[in-house]
Order: C-alpha cells, then structure tokens, then sequence
C-alpha cells in the first residue's frame, strides 16, 4: 500500500518525483475518451522504468496462444489489447543535450489529473546534468468530442540560461506489446509521411490486418505569437518526426502544441484513412487547442452531472470515488457497439482480451444508473453481435441446435482464455449475459429489447443449459457436473449452488420471454422461431423439465445454500483464524491446497443473492452471508462491493462500510502492489455499487426507485445523480434523511424505507429517515 | 495402423525404402544399452524427414517451463533427456557427390534388427543422380559389455563405376532437442580434438553443466586389409570429423569401421573426462569389431536366457514380445541407481524426464522376474535417494514434518510436470512406490531392504498420507478431497477410492515394517526414528486412526466400489455405444466433456483390485470389472495389461487374449500415430504382464510360485524364463498342460492350479493342466 498521491476532492495529485512509482503513476494519470486511451508518460524522452501505452479500442492482435499442456478444445490464440503508436512523444533537446528525467535532477514534480474537466497536467523544473534549468509544463487530454483526436500543450522555460531549444514531435510506430507471448512485434508498416508541421504513419496489425492511422501537426509560439520556423523531417521504419530548433532566451516561454489523431480502418474505409487522418488533424488544428479544452470540460460537466458522487466530509473517499467514475467514463462512452469494458481499460495490458463477465455483472448497473440508456443497450449489442460466435464456440465443445456459450474472455466473439477449468468450465458467464438484459429492462423498461435482440441471446443461452445438465439416475434428478463457479478457488466442481440456480432462472426467464414476445410481437416471434428453428413448445417443454427436477445443494441442518457437493466435506476454518503470512493465499498456498480449503475467493453462493435477493427472505440472505463471508478472502477485487451491499441490506452498515474501503482507493493506493500493470476498472464499478446499491440501498423494482439508506459517521453527506428512464434525480443522504431532486421533467415513483412518494418533474422531496448515521471506527 | 514390418522370430525387418515411415523406423531400429541410446538414422546424409537422435542417460537439461497460466507451487523447469552428439555419422561422397538417400534412387532398402543377437543392419542399393550405382552394408550396436561405447562396420561397394570415394566419419555435436521450449540449443562446446584417425569433442550442457566427451577412431580396409590413407581434419564450432578419400572399383568392397564412445561426467571425473574417452576408444579399437559383436551375442544370449518368451504358432505375436523384451532390456539394466526408465527411453524425446509412476506399477514386475534381484533394487534405490527431493517437494506444497511426495515426471528428484490437476493431485504415484517396495521384497525375500533402505521411504509417504487427508464433520470420517487417480479423465475428484483405499494401505505397511523392523532390526531402528525425529506411538495411532476411519465409497446396490464421490451423477453410457467417430475421445471432445462422462481413460479402481486381488474375492472383483471395464476406453497404453491380467483372473480368457493384443504391436503396428516420437517403452512391460500374469496367471505368494495358466486357442504352446530367488525356471505352457524346468541349483515351491508342488533343482515337472486351450477369434 502506498499513499503517496494527495487528497483532493476533484484532482489527483502527485508531487515529487519518485522513479519506483513512475510505473504506477503512469496507470493512474491515465486519460482516454473511450476510442482510446494513453498511460500517464511522459512526452520527452524518458529511460527509466516506464510502460509507454497507448491503446486504440477495438484494435486487436491474436497472440499465438502459451500453454504448457494442450487440450482438446482451446482456442489458438489469445486477443489483445494492442499497445499502438506513440503519439505524444515530443523530444526536447537544449543545445544539444537530451532533457529526460532519468539523467536530470528533478527539483519538483507534478503531475495532476483534473477529472472535472478531464485533462492531464505535469510540470516539473529540472536541472540537465550540464547544469541547465529548465520549467517545464505539459497538459494533454484524450478529447471526448473529437474521439478520434488527442492534444498536448507543452511549454518550456529556460530559467538560468539562453541557448538552443532543439524540440521534435514525433509518432513512434515501432511498439511491442509488454505482454508478446513470443517476444513478437505485432505492427507491419504500411505507409509514412511528412510535411513540414506534420507527419503521418499507417500501420497494420499483423494477422488481423487492422490499419490505424496516427497523424500528428504542430506548431511552436511564443507570447501567444506562432513562430515560423524550418524544421528538418526525421523518418525511419515505423517512425516520423519533425525536428526544428529556435533560440530560446532565459525565463522566455515556449510552447508546443500538438495535434494528434489516431484512426482506425475498423472506422474508415483503408483507402481513405489517410485523407480522414489529414482531415482530422487539420480539423482539430483550425480548433486550436484552447477550444478544444472549452468544449472537453463543457462534455466532462454533462458526464459528471449524469453521474457524480458528492461525498462531504471525507475529502480521501470523494477523491477516489470520483476517481473510479472517471475511469469508468474514460474507458466506455457507448459510442460504438463493437466495445466493451477491459478489466484494465486502456490503462495497461494484462488480460489481453477486454470482455469478461464483469462487464455485466458489475459495469451495467454502473452506466443502467449514470448514463443513457443506450450506452448499457451498447454493452447488450455487443453480446448479440456475437451470438453466432457463442454458438459456434459451444459447438466446438460438442453442444449443437443453436446452443451458445458466451466466451470468458473476448473481443471478438471468440473465445481467448486456455484454462480448462475456466475456458470450458466457469460457465455461468452465460448466465450474467441473460442478467445483464433481465437488469436492462427492469431499469430501463425498454420492453422493445426483447423481441427486437434479447429473446434470440435467451434462447441461445437456454440451449446452452439445456444441454449442459444432465439426468442422474442415482439421484431422479437433474445435475450439473464440471463446473468452476465465480469462487474460482473451486475448480471442476458438482452441482455449484450458483450455476444450477442461475441455469434455471435463465431458462425460466427465457421461457417468459418467449410468452411475452408471441404476445406482444407475434410477427417479430414468428420470424425468430423460423430463422431459430426454434421449436417452442418442445423445448419449453423441456426447459420445464428440468427447472422442475434440478437439484440445488442445500445443507438443511445450517439453513444454507451449499456451494457445490461436498463443501461441508472440507476443513472448515474461518479466514480470521488464517495467520497473516499465510495471505494472500494466491501467493502463499499451491493451487491444490487452495482448492482443498474452505476458503472462497469471491462471492458464489451470496452473488445469487445478490442477484436475487428479492426472492429470499432477510433470514435466509443472513443464514447464508454469516456462513460464507467468515470463509471468503476477497482475494478478487470484485468480491467487496457484493458483500458491501448485502451487509448493508442486512443492517450491517459498519460492514458495509468496512468492504467499501477495501476497494475504493485500490488503485490511488496500490493496494495489491499491481497498479503498474493498469487500474482495476470494472472493479471500480463495484466501489460505485457499494454506495449507490450499499449506502443508499437503491433498487429498481416494480418501475420504482427504492431507497434504504445510511450514511457512514465519517461522512457529513453524500449524494449522486441518477439517470433513471429519462429523469435525472439528485439524491443526498445526509444526517437528517433523503433530499431528492427530479431535474427532469417526468415524474418518478420513489420508495423510502418502504414509504411510496412521487416525485414530479422539477421538484424536491425531502423525506427525514429512520437510519441516517451509522458510526464506523 | 501400419503393417509394413515382416514377421519373423528373432529380428525386425523392413523392406524397401518408404521416406513417409522413416521417422517410425527410425524409432523402431533404436539400439541401447541402458547408457546410451540411438535412433536407427542412417550414417550417411540423410536431406529427408528424420528425427536425428542420441542419449546418453542421466544426462538432462532443464528446459524452462512453458506454461499459459502460472499457478503457485509449479516448477521452473521440466527436466529433458537431452539429445547428444551424434556419434554415427559417416559422409559418403562419389566422386564429390553425395550419397543421400533422399536424393537417389532406392533400388533395395533393408534394415534388420537382430534382437537375438543385439544389433541393427541395414543394406541397400542406390543410383546417385549421376547414375553411379552404390551398395551399402551397415552394421551397428551399442555395446552392452562396454556401455559407454557403440561401434558401426560401415560397407561400400560400386556396381557400375570405378571412382573417388570420399568418406568422413564425424561427430557433430550441434544438436538441438526437437522439444525444446524456446528453440535453444542446450550444449556449448569445451573442446575439440583430433588426430589423424581419431577425434574428439568435449560438449557441456547448460545450466546442468554434464560435460560429455564423444570420441571416435575409424579405419578404413579393403578385403580384410587396414588401409593407410592421408586423412583430412574437418573441424568447426560443434563439429570434429576426419576426411579421407580411396580409389575404388566396381563390385570391391570398402568397409569402414567406426569406434565411438560417449563419456559422461557423472561417470568420470571432469578433467580426465578427454583421457578416459581416448582410453575408451583404443580399447574397443584394440578389441576389434568382430570380437565386440562376439561379445554382444554372448552378452545378448545371457540376457534371453533370462527373459525370454518363446510363442509357439504365432510369429506375429513372437516377434512382438521379442520386441518389447529386447527394447526393455536395452533401456534399463540396473547398472546404475541413478538412471531410470523414461516412457520413451532411448528412442524419442516425447515426455522429457525419465522416470513416471509407470516404472514401479509396471516395469518392476518385469524386471523383477527377467533378471537379477539388484536390477529392481536399483529401481527402488533410486527412489530411496530421492526421498529428500520428495520432501521438499511436499514442503513447496505446504506440507511438513518429513512428509514425502515424489514428484510425477522427474529426473534428478524435483518435480517436471506442471499441470495443477496432475502436478499436485495426482498423488496416488506414492502408492507406487510404496507399493513396490513391498512388491519387491515379497518376490524377492530380501527383507533387509526394509531396514536398511525401505522403512525410510514409507514413512516418509505415510507421513504425506497423514497430512492430506482431512477430518470430515459432516460424515465423521477421514475424506481425500481434490485429487486424480490414475483415470486422468477425471480431476480435482473428492475421495477417488483408490487413492483413498491406496493411501490406507501405504499406512498400514508403514506401520507393519515400523514393527517388523523394530523388532528384526533394532539398532537400524533407532538410528532411523532418531534421523526422522519418528515418534513411534504418536504417528502410528495417528494412522490406524485414519485407516479405522477412512470413508471408501462403496455403490451398495451394484456391489462395487465407487470410483469417486458422485461417479453414479454421470451419465451411464457404455464405450460399445460410443459412435466409431467420436473415438479417441481425448482427440475429439473437448476437456470438460471427457471430465463430465463416465468414460475411464486406465485402470483406476481396477488398478487397486489389481495391485491387491488376494483382498477380493472373485465376485467382488467381477462385479467390478464389469461394472468398470465396459466404461473404460483404454485410452493410455498402460491400460489393457491390467485387464488382460484381471479378465485372465475372472476366467475370461478370450478377453484377456483381445487386451493383450491391443498392446502387444502397438509400436511395430504404430497403432497410435506416434511411434515416430519414440517407441512406448514402459507399456512394453505390460504387454509382459498380459502373458506371464495374464495367460500363465503367475503370482508370488507365501514364497512360491503360482500358476494358473491358459493357452491362446492360437498358439500351439509359449513358454518363458523366469528368475526368481536366484533360480531360473523355464515354464512351457502347451495344449496339455504346464512343463517346467528349474535350471538352477535351488529348489522353488510351485503352485498350480491351486496344487502344491516342489521343484527341485535341475528338474523337470509335467503338470496337465485342466484350463488348457482356450479358443479366441
């Protein structure tokens, strides 16, 4: 754990120049509008410890696939993230010598990431090892409205002497990916080009043969005034830069501007990428970059109205909850429908592929709740885009009539992940996909999803379990065996609790479905079950079946869900009892002893619950929750938020408040000592969930909005606006109770600790609750 | 399946050359003798497909794992036999043209191995692209009384030409493993030398750092008369070879002789390692081709003597046995403590380390009964000095207090494999060689093994047993969770009743040599509790406590025992109905697939009822195999042994007959597609198992031998050596009855069919038999 970054309630803030956290510091200073995104570098040359990344959405190259031991079944390679050209590199040379913070003694440092307004600023005042002094600063951000494009302002000051500012914009094509299974290079060059204030270079991805243009002008003043100055072209293999020197007096500023675009033939036709490229950058040139931070923080004001936490009172908690927001903003806009969330956004490289079941069943509620509803409907698309891949990747299993199994990890639709145990096995990610459209359309009521997209993706997915259980003779009932359930701790399992539970209410939910749709669209239903060869009532039929005779482990004595057959078979210790040195157990223990223990990496049984919690009474939720959190480590990032909003909806607040801080400042504080590999984003929904579904207990049920709120001790107030069909409500807890405010003009159906209110377009409700404080220690 | 091996008693022969079946020959024609090994490549350049290969036992490389998804407690490196320096190698040149078989015509191609005599011959005619027309006669073996040594006669003879011959004995030691994780090449070069008809290269293997002098002398003659010819030195990185060139005239013969030798510094000290290799060399040299082949015939014949079976009536099935006898013998002589028996040997170098549970489950009861008593003890010593490996081994895994798990693929004692489910779980390996040692000692009578090597072990595996077991609350019981039994097809299963009945008994004989040895051998006892820190009471009620308490799952109603936990939640299919496309199912289902199905892979509760029959009456032990064996898919070639043995048991001799013949041609037939790889050198000894255990229904028990013997309807009679107890009886098993000669000076208790009969020495015993002749398709 680290604390080195200052509390503020709206920047991040570093000061001081450590080397061994530049790493670190590079994920979290990291800005993207969510086409891409750019690590937190440096712009003038560095040689100490850096990842540079720069990441292209939807740019993906399929590494040959490492693996010790080859199965039947796994796919070939694994999609990655792309790290692609740089395109901030400005190389700043002072007669002659080289300005790089590795060489120089750094006097003051540092860097802000202003997330109100969306930018990154750095400056810093170095002294080269000539004894030159140089002030440096640089802003730069990833532009929201202009996706496509990204600028620097970078200004230098000599402050003990005049020379020869020699400054080189450039793109650097000639990147690997840090994480190259083979050492492997994966970018071909296709073309380069350069004018006097510009330069542009194509590359290709090899194998997936994506073509992404990064285009670059720039221009160099000084008192406000553009100099005209000769510059020198520098290329080479997958490079391009312009060189240009001027004379530089000392305390006179100069300031670089850099206009950058990165397009990719995923968006424009190849032919023409290069044209589009110009085009751009001249556009975003004619801009200037003055408007272009204008209209960025006007944009970043809209997001932050849809979906702020104010927290008053625990200026560390605002700043890291804002924090997580705005990476999650960063990272997914809902622009295009071929994205999704990566488990590390465009800040890093690790998990290659970028959807894995978080995005469902962590990311919806976050955008169901902060944005419109078309950008969840994205997330939704992105699954029924790839339905004919999830079916192609069951056949490959040996599933067959339409059944689909959602991959773990993706990008294309094709399955990435080489761990039996997972790839084949940790299965109910099907039934987070079918969730995630239940959650869509009870938040949104946008019942037009379901005949026009969902039902076909339900359909697929009760294929899927239809198949995927069978009879047991010896029991009379139905089975699901070979199983690894979300306690990944727990590999190869019989009957796990939750997926035998979840299999069921998917194919319970698909047979409504299908009711509703021959109802309520019987041409769209026709049209589905012909091009589905779907035969209603047999399969229904079945589904039935086995809804009807699945067995679900209990253990009757205790009152509890049993995880999977067996589970009370283990040595049952308590995680407090487990001596300190001994955790992590992912790094302390063999895998086979992990998988003898007791212990539960995150939650399986109780994120049912969490799903679910309308159909178990508060007794069975506590029976449940008392036997396996005492069990659970949370050694998964994603584990506290569902524990946070269970206690919370058992009246455990001080717990509820313990699981929030386990993740709200993970990455702002290192907690796992892995921030430099990238921030945890979809965990960061979670730490979002655990205020809004925890503290405030909000749920939708029935068209409403519901609220059973508390308020943790440390914290005056907090409130946070919510995008709810149209409406966006303003709702703050504070000591006294719940003051809302529709600043829409539809009116909301509210419930308050049980109490129903409407509350009409344009006004406010102010209701004194029974549970306003909760001391925490 | 490929047929192109001629049937005949004494050797394998293939005729005409097929370049698509080269690498299986080449597996096939492999000589040895448990020191080093060499695939049958051709001396002369060879441009075709070919897996170039020479080993030299105990010497390893340890090849950085590959592996997609790390888990804790994997291993770094995964030991290899390394292929050396090729010692055969002879380029012939005509007239500066190359003979190359894959670039000549093939008018005749033979290669013959005499396994009789223990060498390999090949002959063939060949018209170079000029359309000089060549005859080869090569003949070559590594000698079994001089084991460091391999000697070639090598014969050329011109049909239609008179011309220059060139020839260039050479030993090129750049060679890389085929297998190689990285693409490395594993050896560096510490020397080179060479004299005018001698040459030598010193070759260090990295990170191991095994240095290993190849050395060779050669001459050249022309009918019988030693040439003196000027020679040339060719010499660069890696590579040592002599070049000499002769007139040569239609239809006369030249013939060179090679003398090699490859010496190893785990045999020799380092700095006399070049001096002891030219001692070595001029030796053989002194001794002369001729006397060497001599001595090999007589040393070969000594061998049969011991361990041969005669097939009378089926030349297929005697070439076969022969085959696997000969192969068996030229991978492992006992020698040397430290080498063992790789799945591959000599031949391949598929599978890497050497030494798998294989070699006690199967190959100690062939060796045990094919030669001296101290070749198994070497077997056993092996494992006796790995114990400390064992050890840590357990440690790396969590467990203390002198607990021991021997690893599952080893060289030096540290465990290769890393695949969790296996690495970790498959865990009954200790049972092997617990088992062995107990194995040992019954047909051998050497009970001081016990104190002076055994006790050791098994405490140390007992104490492992003691520690993974865990006190189940639910059933009041001691539960193993999260294991593989020998069935592969399943992992991570809870309470495999094998390793569950296996680890009982492991305990129990601890126990019982605990009190043997305490009482036979008091003062080797307490040194040996004194050196293990062994509290005698304390542990030894520990495990009685366990074995009184042990839960073995037992299926009431069918009368058998279970598998594992929840077998009977399977789908009951039976192989029979397993459509013809969906085998083999480890080819074409995916691993989740294999794992959810009944299907067995080998013999696992089979294998228990087979290691320990005289605990189960028959039809307890029929019940079993007709509940398992129909499920099972024999999937690994060490699976039909144990249910020929076993159907042999049960009577049902035209089953045993059909397992018999799944493996007894499985290399010369390549019934797997892989004997290019290397031949499947430890399944061999199951094929063994399948006449002498199966059809002559051998056992040892209470000090005698035991026959309860059938005959193949095929076969008119067979018959085989068998040492025991320093006798050696042959036993002919004909369509009248069972005839056996004790050849030795000690008298040897018989059994057959249940009646009691003392063989004196050298005498002779006719007993008709009332099982006979049993009739197969």
């Amino acid at each position: 754990m680290k604390q080195y970054i200052k509390a503020d309630e709206w920047k991040i803030i570093e000061e001081g120049f450590v080397p061994s956290y530049n790493k670190i510091s590079e994920s979290i200073f990291s800005v993207g509008n969510g086409r891409m995104g750019q690590r937190g570098n440096f712009e003038e040359t560095y040689t100490g410890e850096t990842l540079q990344g720069n990441y292209i959405a939807g740019v993906y190259y399929p590494d040959k696939t490492r693996v010790g031991w080859w199965k039947n079944g796994y796919p070939e390679y694994f999609a990655k993230v792309l790290n692609a050209a740089n395109w901030i590199g400005i190389r700043v040379q002072i007669d002659g010598e080289e300005l790089d913070l590795h060489t120089c003694t750094v006097e003051s440092f540092r860097r802000e990431l202003n997330m109100q307004e969306g930018y990154l600023q750095r400056s810093f005042t170095a002294t080269l090892p000539s004894g030159k002094q140089v002030a440096v600063t640089s802003t730069r951000f990833c532009s929201i409205v202009d996706d496509e494009t990204g600028v620097i302002s970078y200004s230098v000051t000599p402050l003990n002497f005049s020379g020869l500012l020699t400054i080189t914009p450039f793109i650097d094509g000639d990147i690997k990916n840090q994480d190259s299974n083979y050492d492997e290079k994966f970018w071909d060059e296709i073309s380069r080009d350069v004018h006097p204030s510009g330069a542009f270079i194509t590359l290709r991805t090899k194998k997936t043969g994506f073509d992404v243009c990064s285009g670059m002008h720039f221009c160099v003043t000084q008192r406000g005034e553009q100099l005209d100055l000769p510059t020198e072209a520098i290329t080479k293999e997958k490079f391009v830069g312009i060189s240009c020197s001027l004379a530089v007096k000392a305390n006179e500023e100069t300031v670089i501007y850099k206009y950058a675009a990165n397009l990719s033939s995923e968006n424009h036709p190849r032919e023409q990428l290069l044209s589009a490229c110009e085009m751009q950058v001249n556009a975003i040139v004619a801009k200037g970059f003055d408007m272009m931070l204008q209209e960025q923080k006007e944009a970043w004001a809209a997001k932050w109205a849809e979906s702020d936490i104010v927290i008053d009172g625990d200026v560390s908690a605002q700043q890291a909850i804002r924090f997580n927001i705005f990476q999650l903003n960063q990272t997914y806009t809902g622009e295009d429908a071929r994205l999704n969330i990566g488990p590390k956004g465009f800040t890093g490289e690790k998990y290659g592929g970028s959807t894995y079941w978080d995005t469902e069943a962590y990311c919806v509620p976050f955008y169901l709740a902060t944005a419109d509803a078309r950008v969840t409907k994205q997330l939704l698309l992105y699954r029924y885009n790839q339905l004919g891949k999830a079916i192609e990747n069951a056949e490959k299993l040996g599933f067959n009539k339409g059944a689909a199994l959602y991959p773990m990890v993706t990008i294309n639709g094709e399955e990435c992940h080489n761990e039996w145990e997972i790839t084949f096995e940790e299965i109910h990610r099907n039934g987070a996909i079918a969730y995630a459209i239940y959650n869509y359309i009870r938040y949104t009521d946008d019942k037009s999803y379901m005949a026009d997209y969902g039902l076909e993706v339900l359909i697929g997915i009760a294929r899927f379990w239809n198949q995927r259980v069978n009879w047991s003779e010896a029991r009379k009932q139905y089975v699901m065996l070979g199983v690894t359930g979300p306690n990944e701790y727990e590999n190869n399992v019989n009957n796990n609790w939750y997926t035998n539970m979840l299999a069921c209410w998917c194919m319970d939910y698909a047979i409504q479905s299908v009711q509703f749709v021959r109802e309520s669209a019987p041409d769209k239903f026709r049209t589905l079950t012909h091009k589905l060869q779907f035969n209603d009532a047999e399969e229904i039929g079945k589904w039935q079946h086995i809804i009807d005779n699945m067995y679900l482990p209990v253990d009757e004595e205790r009152g509890i869900f049993l995880q999977q057959d067996g589970f009370l078979d283990k040595e049952q210790i308590l995680v407090k009892d487990l001596p300190a040195d001994q955790r992590p157990i992912n790094q302390k223990w063999s895998w086979d002893r992990i998988l003898r223990s007791c212990f539960i990496k995150q939650a399986d049984v109780l994120q049912g619950i969490f799903f679910f919690e309308e159909n178990y009474d508060l007794d069975t939720i506590r029976r449940n929750f008392d036997f396996y959190e005492p069990r659970t480590v949370h050694e998964s990032s994603l584990s506290p938020c569902v524990h946070a909003v269970l206690a919370a909806k058992l009246g455990d607040e001080r717990r509820a408040y313990e699981f929030y801080l386990r993740t709200a400042r993970l990455d702002l504080n290192d907690y796992n000592n892995d921030t430099e590999d990238g921030l945890h984003i979809t965990s960061m929904a979670g730490t979002w969930m655990s205020i809004v579904h925890g503290f405030a207990g909000m749920r939708v049920q029935n068209d409403r909005l519901i609220f059973n709120p508390f308020i943790p001790g440390k914290w005056k107030a907090f409130s946070f606006n919510i995008a709810f069909r149209s409406a966006i409500i303003n709702v703050q807890i504070n000591k006294e109770g719940v003051h809302l405010i529709n600043r829409s003009a539809k009116a909301v159906n509210i419930t308050i600790e049980g109490k129903e209110y409407l509350l009409n377009a344009h006004t406010k409700l102010d209701i004194k609750t029974e549970k306003v404080n909760v001391e925490v220690v």
